[in-house]
């Protein structure tokens, strides 16, 4: 397998990571709710206050190419302050078991390390990528202190507050 | 009771709202876990890039006493692009029952709702305020699509860079 080389994700790469967000949204069988698109990443990512960055994964031999990507955002905790919260960590399938992940997530994690103080994200039950997570530390809030992960819908914030507008 | 009124919340507020967060974190049966601070809340939440924004609420008669707080942030959804995080809903005790909760989610919905596309939150499965959520619409993402909140602690963060380092 090629070395592999983690670096900032720039405007240019949004179209392959776009590719990749359908991908990693197919893997976890909720394609349909991918409203986004490469125009709104670059906009969103790049602009004076962006709202989020990504770390990408290119062969050594061609850092155009894109084989994995992890894409985070500063969050806050009022328990412990400034955290970071990775919102996805995806490799191209041909791409894995060499270590991708690992080093994309290792990139994310010195990160939050040296600019917060903890790193919080999301893993469907069933992903077997739990393993991986686990063996590096992490802790499963939802079994171990009975967390829940709540969502207002775009259409059911419309809802609640129209008696407000 | 007295009429409620909901503002942003200020620097000079920042001293009752950690109050509050020690009161919320022991009713969530985890006032060891808080860390923070007064100084750290107005140093993250007033600089030139703040980390957080507050919503609270005061009764009409003195709006500089603080009977719930709602904090909150900008987060980012690769499904949906930008979103709002709350990560407290606080009402005291003695303030409960009269809607107060209700005005302090809905100021931060309808500010969700226009500059966004939802928003998350995470809550216990214990606690008896997700019949609260539940009626104005939110869904359960643990129960209904199995995601689980997964967290990296500061102290295993360091632990697994320390060969990066």
């Amino acid at each position: 397998m090629d070395s592999i080389t983690i670096r900032a994700g720039r405007k240019e790469d949004m179209s392959q990571i776009y590719d990749m967000i359908k991908q990693l949204a197919e893997f976890e069988k909720m394609a349909d709710q991918v409203k986004i698109s490469t125009e709104t990443l670059i906009s969103d990512g790049f602009g004076s206050n962006p709202a989020f960055a990504t770390f990408v994964a290119c062969p050594a031999t061609d850092v155009n190419k894109i084989v994995g990507y992890a894409l985070y955002y500063p969050c806050y905790s009022t328990w412990v302050g400034k955290s970071v919260f990775l919102e996805d960590l995806f490799v191209l399938p041909e791409h894995r078991k060499g270590g991708v992940g690992k080093k994309l997530f290792l990139a994310v994690a010195k990160l939050a390390h040296e600019s917060s103080k903890r790193m919080d994200f999301h893993v469907l039950s069933w992903n077997p990528a739990k393993d991986f997570y686990k063996a590096l530390g992490c802790v499963n809030l939802t079994q171990e202190e009975d967390w829940n992960v709540y969502r207002l819908h775009n259409e059911d914030l419309a809802e609640v507050i129209k008696d407000l507008i």
